[in-house]
């Protein structure tokens, strides 16, 4: 008997067991059933990855079903909620047993560490592209939002940054001497739910860091109609990215290069006091538009702002 | 300036207004932002589109759009939720920008119909393929399932079968008199919403005809762990599809095609009179597993059971 499009779902993907209790109806029947206890709003958002376009063919199956649920879960923390479930359409190109049983294998051990439970999907046959819907719950009106920085606000990164970007840069062919973290870090990013908890509250705007710092603070800088001052030599660097930027003088690298998924966020210097998230602070927010970018005493011209489509 | 992904997504879908009460925050942030009101739990569907899979390349992208919310539309009602939201994923070749207005206009046209709003989405480069997650309200432990069909319950359908399926057949090169009606079912597919909302507390089982009667009701008696008799007499078809029935010989077709998108639905015979909904009462629900579809007073063999990828 050829696998059916149903059993493929059924064999793979239900052998979770339903553990949210915010879930009322998992995987088959025309939609799921969700509750959202009293006081809080539901988090939504999507993400799609494309083979060849973000990510290589021949990938880890294993490694991609991490990193698409870890990127869509990314944007969950960002927002301060709590996951809570997903939904995945899968278009695939042959029904191939080991790459959905990694892939699935990769999805769903990344799900049950945060109690997110698989609730439905698509899965329909064409050239291989993930598409992931998450979905979390967030205290009434508290949601960390892109469009609340103020003047003033000190400017934090959780974790560090531009090891993504050159696992990268590893991947198509830079040598690193001890590549391994920096691999680990672009195959198989850590969402940072656990800090968008924290900083509930605390927090003025927050996002995670997809396409790059300097992308991606831009969003929160226009959104918030404020400009900021980063300091370069403040920024979160690993010894290995400190190696790359020795060796190709390529400073900009941990600005532009994306797949971090750490958290920017900006407090308030009254209650940076509050803070409890391990995190660096890296400037300060400022009245006057734009991002300016202090590199040994003097602003530097920031020549790419992330990486977008179709540009 | 090329197109950014951002200008993008802002130029052709950002142009609705938020209208619906539960939408708290809309189109970009991280995350959207929806309020799920009291007594009620929140219905999660998604349906992806390929092209050459799901559509033939060069539809009309008004009818594609429309087409694609639909089909989530149509998932909502048959469990008898009230649509709320929508996200949706594009993966596009290229920005074509004739396309995409198009697209948009029939995709927004119909979320305006019914109060739904676009509340975020994706845009990737790649291959055509569309996917979109919808959301509705339904009041607390009343959905609408698969799999509470009882003996005895009597078998509805709303409107009529095979018609898109003709619409398919006439794309395809069938010569048909009066061709209109049926490409109109196939290209711009009515999602049953009212009908779902007012089945709460009237139907037992309810599912929405994607993948043609046979095969969805299949999925009805499967859940529910019962039989149906069908009668083919009793199946509401229209003047087109019982003259190309005639021309061909080809009774089978209104049960094993696809994209109807009416509801199958059953009701306990005591409850029977509380039907507001138009529709036609098609067969019984027995104990005995199996689907048993009577045509001239005998059994008649089902050779296809719906369309299925990968089969």
């Amino acid at each position: 008997m050829p696998l059916t499009e149903f059993s493929l779902i059924q064999r793979f993907f239900t052998r979770q067991r339903v553990k949210n209790p915010s879930t009322r109806l998992g995987i088959g029947d025309d939609c799921a059933l969700l509750s959202v206890p009293d006081g809080y709003e539901l988090a939504v958002t999507t993400d799609t990855m494309v083979e060849n376009v973000h990510f290589f063919a021949g990938t880890d199956p294993e490694e991609l079903g991490h990193k698409l649920l870890a990127v869509n879960l990314s944007d969950l923390a960002s927002m301060g909620a709590k996951p809570i479930s997903v939904m995945l359409a899968l278009t695939l190109p042959k029904v191939d047993e080991p790459w959905l049983s990694g892939f699935a294998q990769g999805f769903l051990a990344l799900a049950e560490r945060y109690s997110v439970d698989l609730i439905g999907g698509d899965t329909t046959s064409g050239p291989l592209t993930l598409t992931v819907q998450a979905m979390g719950l967030v205290p009434k009106g508290k949601a960390l939002r892109r469009s609340c920085a103020k003047q003033g606000d000190f400017i934090y990164l959780t974790g560090s940054l531009g090891d993504a970007g050159l696992g990268l840069k590893i991947i198509r062919g830079y040598h690193c001497a001890y590549p391994d973290a920096a691999l680990t870090r672009f195959n198989r990013p850590n969402p940072q739910v656990a800090a968008g908890l924290a900083l509930i509250g605390i927090a003025n705007a927050c996002i995670d860091l997809s396409d790059g710092l300097a992308g991606d603070l831009g969003h929160i800088l226009e959104q918030s109609r404020v400009g900021a001052r980063l300091d370069w030599e403040a920024l979160p660097l690993s010894d290995a990215v400190r190696a790359y930027i020795y060796g190709t003088g390529d400073w900009l690298m941990p600005l532009t290069a994306g797949d971090d998924y750490e958290l920017c966020f900006t407090v308030s210097p009254e209650k940076a006091a509050l803070l409890t998230v391990d995190c660096t602070k890296i400037g300060v927010i400022e009245a006057a538009p734009g991002l300016r970018l202090y590199k040994s005493g003097a602003v530097q011209p920031l020549t790419s702002k992330g990486y977008e489509h179709f540009s």
